[in-house]
C-alpha cells in the first residue's frame, strides 16, 4: 500500500492519551506507541524495542513520562527514540539502540502524527479545525470507530453525502440531496469542496424536529471540505424557507480517517451544533448520532470493502454517478500528491548522471 | 477452482426464500443475492452494485419484489440485472449500470441456479426429485448444513456409504454394508449409481426398531444415484428376511451439495420415509437424524478437509478400497464434463487457423 | 521452516497420555496421533488415514490399544503404521495402506518423539532430566502452555533470564540478575550453559519469603543448561549471605519447548524445589508460578512474535546486550546442527561423480 508520507494524520483525540498511558496503535502499517512526556507533550515511537522486538507499549513509563521502559529486558528510550538507560552489565548503551521517533503535535483537541521524516514535519500543514473542537461541550458528540475498510472508502462516503437519503433515511436523509446538483471546487492544492443546496423540501428528521415549526419547506445546505489525506469538515443545516441561515439549525462536523492498513481505518467523528446546547438535549441526541455511524455507515463500509476485496478501486470499473464528482476529484488529488512524492524521491536522469 | 458451469446447482430450499427476503449466498466463489419478484418467481443477481460495490443484499426490495434498491446510493435493478431507476441528478441511467443475472428455476421444492450463461440455461437438465420433495410432511426431516469442506468430499461421503458402519454405528450402521459387494452402474451420461444389498443381518438400529419384529435377520438395500455435479438420491431400507420390500421400512433421501468455494459447501438434506407418518413420530426421529449429520458427518468431513488442506485429492495418492468404486467413477465423470466444457470454450487448432 | 530432524522432541508429559486416549498434536508442521499400546508403550503415527485422509485421532483404539481404527471407513493400523485390518470386501490389505510411524520413548516422566527416520533413532541422545521429574510431588508444579511464538523465542527467553527483573519484578526478579556478569560455557556439542551469581542483594520475593530470615542480603545463583534443540534445565536459588547453598532455598526446573510450527510452540514447565514440601505449601505456591508463566511470559512472547511477524530473527538486526550471550550461542549451535544435517543429506561432488 502506498500512502502519502509528508503529511499529518490524526493519531488520537486529546483525551484518548491521558498522562501515564501507553497507547498502542498501528498507522500506515507501522506499530506506534504514543505517550505524554513529563511536560504533557505527546510523543510517538515505533512500538518495537530494537533489542528483542517486544512492543514498548507492553512496558511502562518512567521519569514522569520522559522515558518508556521496555517490559522485557529494561532498556529505556526517550521521546526522541534515544536509549537513555541500559540496566545490563556496565550500563553502556549500544550505538544501534535507537527507535524511530515520529513528529507529533497536539492542536485544538487532536493529536497529529507526521508520517514522513520527523525533521521534515511542517506544522503549517495541520488543518485548523478549532471551530469544531472548541464548540460548546453540550452540543458536541464525538467518538472513535475503527472500521474494516480503507480510508479511501470513508472519504468517498463523506464526499458523496447523497447516501444519507438511502442509508440514513429516517434521520439525516430527506431525498433532497440526491436531487440537488453538487458544485465541486478546489479551495487549495490539498483540498476539495463539494456543496449541495436545495429549497422547498421538508428537512430531514434530525433537523426538522429542531426547527421552529415542523413539516415545513426549508432551505438546506450541505458543504463538505476534504483536506488531504483524509480529514473532512462538514457543515449541514436547514432553515425555514426564505429565512436567514442564522434563524435555522446548523451543524459543523469533523470526520477524521487515518489508515491503519490497506483494509482497516482509524475513524473519529466530532459533531457539533448550534442548538440544543444542554446536557439533556445532548444525551438525547447522542444515541441517534452514534447509531447512524455505528449501525448504518460502519456495516455498509465494511460490506463494501469485503465485496471489493483487495482489488484496486479503478480496476473494478465503477459506474460513476453525478454524486461521485467530489470523491473522484479527491482520489485524483491524493494520487497526484503520492505520485509527486514518489518522483521527488527518485533522482532524475540528469541527477543520476 | 474450476467448476462445471453449464449445469444447475441447488441454491436454496423453497422456503428459505420467502417473499420479501434478500438472501445473500456465495456460490462457486461468486456472491449472489436471491429474492422473489412480484409474481413470486425466484431471481438471482450478482450481489454487488456496479456503482460503489455495496452488496445489493444490504438494500431493500421495491415494487413488490420486482426491483432491488441498493442501500447505499439508491440505484435499482430488476431481476434481469437492468438498472431501472437512478435517483441522482436527471435520473439518467448509465449504460454500464448492469449487474449479472443468473438463470434460476423453482422445481418441486428446490430453487436451482444455472452457473453458466443465463441464455444457455437448459431446464431439461434439472433432476426430478419430486418423489422426495412431495413426500408426506410428517415423514420428512430436512435442513441446511453449511460445511467447511469441498463439495467433492460430500459426494465421496455419500457414494461410499460403507462409512455408516464406522461413523454412525449406533444408528445407521450394522456392518452389513462394508461386507456387501457394491455394484456400480452409469444410468446416464451425467449420473452414477451404486447399489449394496445384503441378506441375513439384523438391520441397523434406526431401521430395526421400526420393523414388525426387532433383532431379526433382514434383507437390506442401499441405492445411491449421483447426478452431476453434486446431488444424490438415496434409497435405503430393510425388510424381514424373505419378505417383500413393501412389507419393510423404506426411506428416500436427498443429499444436495453446492460449492460455496473450494473449501466450503452449502449442504441440504431432505429425508423421507414410508413409516411413522405422524407429527409425534417425526418429532422423535428428528434429533437422531439431525445429529447423525451435524455431530458425525460434518465434523468428520471438516477434519478430512483440514488434513487435506488445499492439496488436490489425487496428488495425495489415496489408497482406494472397494467401497470407493462409485465415488471414483463420479469424480472422473465430473472431471470429464469440466474438461469437455473447457475444450468447447477453446478453439481447436483447425478453428484457430 | 527448517527443523533439526535427528533429535528428540518432548511430545507430552507422561500423564497427558493415559491408556485409551488418542492424543492429536502437531509437531514440526506434521499432524501426529499418540496413544499407548496394550503394553502401555507410547506409539506415534502420522494423524492421517492413507485411504481418505481422515485424522486417525478421530477414530478409536482397538485390541487394547494395539491398533487404531479409522473412524470413517474402518481401516486399522498398528503402532508401526502397518494396516492390520480392512473391513471391506474380501478384507485384502492394499500394499500402500501404510502410515508413517515415529520412534517414541518414555523416559523419566516425559514422552519423547524422534523427528527423523525412526530407524535412526538414537536413545542415547535423550537428555536425563530425572533429577527434576523424580522430585517430591508436593514440591512440584507443572503444566502445559501452548503459545503463539517460535520455539527459538522460548529458548531466548530462558537463556536470558535477566528478563525476570522486568517481566517478573514482584516474584522472581530483584535486579541482581541484570547487574551480574553472565558466564557462558559449552558443556557438550549439543548444549550451552549460562550462569549468573551475585552476592549481597535481597533475594527475589518468591525466594526471600522462604529463607530463614526475610529482607536479608543473600548469595544467589541462576544456572541454565540448554540442550539442542529446545529443552532447558534451570537451577535457581538463594542462601543467606555467606551460608552454604544447602542451608538456602533451591529450585530445579525444566522448560521444554517443541515447535508445532514456525509460529506456535508446545511448552511445558516442570518446577521443583527443596522447600515447602507439603500439599498446602504447594497449593499456595501454584497460582504464583502459573501466573508468572501464563500472565507474564506468554503474553510477552506472543507480542514479541507478533511484532517480528514471519521475518527471520537476524534479518531484523537485533541490538544485542550482554545478557544475550547464551541465547546467541544456542541459536548458532542449533543452526550449525541443522546445516550439518542438510549437508549430510546432500551428496558431495565426489560422491555424486
Amino acid at each position: 500500500m502506498s500512502y502519502l508520507r509528508n503529511t499529518w494524520y490524526v493519531a488520537a483525540m486529546h483525551d484518548e492519551l491521558p498522562p501515564g498511558r501507553l497507547l498502542a496503535r498501528i498507522y500506515l502499517d507501522e506499530p506506534v506507541v504514543l505517550f505524554r512526556n513529563a511536560a504533557g507533550e505527546p510523543q510517538a515511537l515505533a512500538d518495537r524495542c530494537p533489542h528483542r522486538f517486544a512492543p514498548l507499549s507492553a512496558g511502562k513509563l518512567c521519569n514522569g513520562g520522559d522515558t518508556v521502559q521496555c517490559g522485557y529486558h529494561g532498556l529505556q528510550f526517550d521521546g526522541k527514540g534515544a536509549c537513555t538507560h541500559n540496566p545490563q552489565g556496565d550500563g553502556g548503551i549500544p550505538k544501534a539502540a535507537v527507535v524511530k521517533a515520529y513528529a507529533v503535535r497536539e492542536r485544538h483537541g487532536l493529536i497529529w502524527l507526521w508520517a514522513g521524516e520527523a525533521k521534515e514535519a511542517d506544522e503549517s500543514l495541520i488543518p485548523d479545525y478549532s471551530a469544531v473542537t472548541s464548540a460548546h461541550v453540550d452540543g458536541t458528540i464525538r467518538g472513535y470507530m475503527p472500521t474494516a475498510c480503507s480510508a479511501e472508502l470513508f472519504v468517498d462516503n463523506i464526499l458523496d453525502l447523497t447516501h444519507v437519503d438511502f442509508l440514513h433515511p429516517t434521520t439525516l436523509g430527506s431525498g433532497a440531496l440526491s436531487r440537488a446538483k453538487a458544485v465541486v471546487t478546489e479551495p487549495s492544492e490539498r483540498s476539495v469542496k463539494i456543496v449541495w443546496v436545495s429549497s422547498g423540501d421538508v428537512a430531514p428528521y434530525a433537523f426538522d424536529i429542531n426547527l421552529r415549526e415542523q413539516g415545513r419547506p426549508t432551505d438546506q445546505w450541505t458543504e463538505v471540505t476534504w483536506t488531504a489525506p483524509s480529514t473532512m469538515l462538514i457543515r449541514v443545516g436547514a432553515t425555514l424557507l426564505g429565512e436567514p441561515r442564522e434563524a435555522g439549525v446548523d451543524t459543523l462536523n469533523l470526520h477524521l480517517a487515518t489508515p491503519e492498513s490497506a483494509g482497516r481505518t482509524h475513524y473519529w467523528y466530532w459533531s457539533t451544533r448550534n442548538f440544543g446546547l444542554t446536557p439533556e438535549a445532548n444525551a438525547q441526541a447522542t444515541p441517534m448520532v452514534v447509531n447512524v455511524f455505528k449501525l448504518e455507515d460502519k456495516p455498509m463500509l465494511e460490506a463494501q470493502q469485503q465485496r471489493m476485496g483487495t482489488a484496486d478501486f479503478w480496476s473494478l470499473k465503477p459506474v460513476l454517478l453525478p454524486g461521485d464528482a467530489g470523491a473522484v476529484r479527491a482520489r485524483r488529488k491524493l494520487k497526484a500528491l503520492i505520485d509527486a512524492e514518489a518522483s521527488a524521491a527518485t533522482p532524475t536522469d540528469g541527477a543520476a548522471a
